[in-house]
C-alpha cells in the first residue's frame, strides 16, 4: 500500500492511494493519524487495506509528509562510499553519523522548500526514508526488518555554512528538507538495497545510486540507532545520500527561488519540491 | 508560580507547586497539559494563578518532566568558558554548539537515570534550562526575555564514548538525563544572569558556576536558535555546563548504579537523580 497524509478543507487527514484515487482513512477508520495507524500494528493496516472508498483523486490534495507527527526523525550522515569521496580528507565514518530533524523542518509533496534567509548555501540530498513500524529497542540486526512498516523519498535539505557550526544547525532550517508523495509499506518495496535513487535538479540528473551502496546498511543502521534510543511507530531514519551535492559541484550549485527538487526511487514514486526565498 | 507535571494513578497531569501543596491543573483547568497552559499564554498563567485548591502534596508525587512533550529539547554544547578549559585543545565555539534531545532522554526528578549497558562512559552535566513561554522565530536579542516563561534545573546526561561518534549519538540515550523538580516563571527568577549553579554528586560539590558565565548568553542563543528554527511554548534550551564534569576528572568519575546526582540553581530548587543500571 502507498499511505500518505493531507490537507483537506476540515483538517489534517491520512489515507491510502490506489492509482490516483485516495481513500480516507482519518474519515473512515479509528486512526486519527497515519502514526495512530502504525501504532495499532497490522489491525491498522488491514483497517487501511478494507477501505476503498474514492474519497479523493491525488492531484486535488496538499500533501504533507506521511508522518507529519513522527516521534523521531532521525538522519544518517556520510552513508554512502561516493559521497564521502566527494568530500576531500573524509573518511568513512567509523560510525554511523547520527543526527536528528524536527518535524517542522520537513514539508511534504509539492511544497516549498524555503531558502533561509540566513544562508545562501542551501543544498540538496536525495535519500532512502525507512518507516519504523513496530517499536523496538536494541533490535538484532537479523530482526531488523520486521520493525520496518516502509520506505519513502526523503529531502534532507541542508544549509552548508551553518552545518559547519553544528550538524544540528544546518540540518533543521525550516521546512528546509521534504519527504513523500507517500510511504510504500515494505511488502510492496521487495528489497529494499536493489533500489535506484535519482534526484534531480531542474529536470537534469545531479544524484543517481543503488541503495544496496550504504555503508551501515539497513539492519545496522536499526540496530545503531535503537542502542541509544527506542524506536517507536512512525518514527524515519533518513538512510542517507550519494554523490551529486550541490555544494561539492565546481562552482558550487546552491538552490536558489524556482528551482524544483525531485528525488525518485525505484517503486516509491517522485519527491518534487519548489524552492521559495524565505520572506522578510 | 513553580509549575511541574507528574503521574497520578489517572495518568499525568501537571500542577503549581506552593509550598509542599500541588494544585492539580489539569484536573481544575481545560488545559491538558504544562505546554498546553503555556500556549494559551498570559490567560494559561492566569488560570493557574486563580486555582489554589491542595489537591496533593509534592512528596507523594512521582514527578515528570515538567514538559514532558516539550516540541524541541535544545541542547548548547560548551558554552562556559571553564568548561571548554577543561577540554584539552578546545577553543571556545565560534557559534553556539546546538544539539536536540529526544524526550524520552529526559526523565524527572527522583527517576532514575539508566546507566547505558552498551557504555561505562556516563557522565554528569548540570544546567540551566530555559522554558520558551511565546513563540518566535528570528527573535532579536532585545525581545528574547519577553519569550522565555520560566527556568529550571537540567542534567545533560552525557555518554561520552557515543559522543565521540556524534554529539547526537551521545546526548540522547533513553532516559540518561533530566529535568525538574519543576519550572520556575520567570517573573519570580529575577535576573537568571546571577544565579548559583551547583551539582553534587552523593553530596560532594562537582561543579560551580555563575549563569552569568555563559559564553553565549541568553539572548544571543533564542536569536540564533530562533534563526533557525520556530520557538514554540514549551520548548527546551538547555544552556550548557560548567566545568566539572566527570570525564575531565583525573582518573575520570563516570556515573555508575548507586550514585546520586544533584543539580541546584538559586530559586529553581534541587534536581536531584540515582543511576541504575540498565537492564539485560
Amino acid at each position: 500500500m502507498k499511505l500518505l497524509s493531507f490537507r483537506t478543507p476540515q483538517g489534517a487527514s491520512h489515507g491510502v492511494l490506489r492509482g490516483e484515487t485516495v481513500t480516507d482513512l482519518g474519515r473512515r477508520t479509528r486512526y486519527p493519524t497515519l502514526r495512530a495507524l502504525l501504532e495499532a500494528g497490522e489491525e491498522g493496516l488491514a483497517a487501511a487495506r478494507a477501505e476503498t472508498a474514492a474519497d479523493h483523486t491525488l492531484p486535488d490534495l496538499a500533501l504533507l509528509p506521511p508522518l507529519p507527527d513522527a516521534g523521531k526523525i532521525i538522519g544518517i550522515g556520510l552513508n554512502y562510499r561516493s559521497h564521502v569521496a566527494e568530500q576531500a580528507g573524509r573518511e568513512p565514518p567509523p560510525f554511523p553519523r547520527v543526527f536528528s530533524r524536527w518535524n517542522d523542518s520537513v514539508v511534504g509533496h509539492g511544497e516549498a522548500l524555503l531558502r533561509p534567509k540566513a544562508s545562501l548555501q542551501f543544498d540538496y540530498e536525495g535519500e532512502l526514508a525507512i518507516v519504523i513500524g513496530r517499536p523496538g529497542r536494541h533490535i538484532a540486526k537479523a530482526d531488523a526488518y520486521a520493525h520496518i512498516a516502509g520506505y519513502a523519498c526523503f529531502c534532507d535539505g541542508s544549509v552548508r555554512d551553518w552545518q559547519q557550526h553544528t550538524t544540528t544547525s544546518g540540518k533543521n532550517f525550516f521546512r528546509s528538507g521534504a519527504c513523500g508523495p507517500f510511504f510504500v509499506t515494505a511488502d510492496e518495496v521487495g528489497d529494499p538495497t536493489t533500489l535506484t535513487l535519482r534526484s534531480r535538479l531542474n529536470g537534469e540528473e545531479v544524484q543517481h545510486a543503488s541503495t544496496g551502496d550504504l555503508i551501515y546498511d539497513i539492519p545496522t543502521l536499526l540496530h545503531y540507532v535503537s542502542t541509544i534510543t527506542p524506536l517507536a511507530p512512525g518514527d524515519i531514519i533518513a538512510s542517507g545520500t550519494p554523490e551529486g551535492v550541490g555544494s561539492r559541484r565546481t562552482p558550487p550549485r546552491w538552490l536558489r527561488a524556482g528551482d524544483v527538487f525531485e528525488v525518485e526511487i525505484t517503486g516509491l514514486g517522485t519527491l518534487r519540491n519548489h524552492v521559495i526565498d524565505e520572506e522578510g
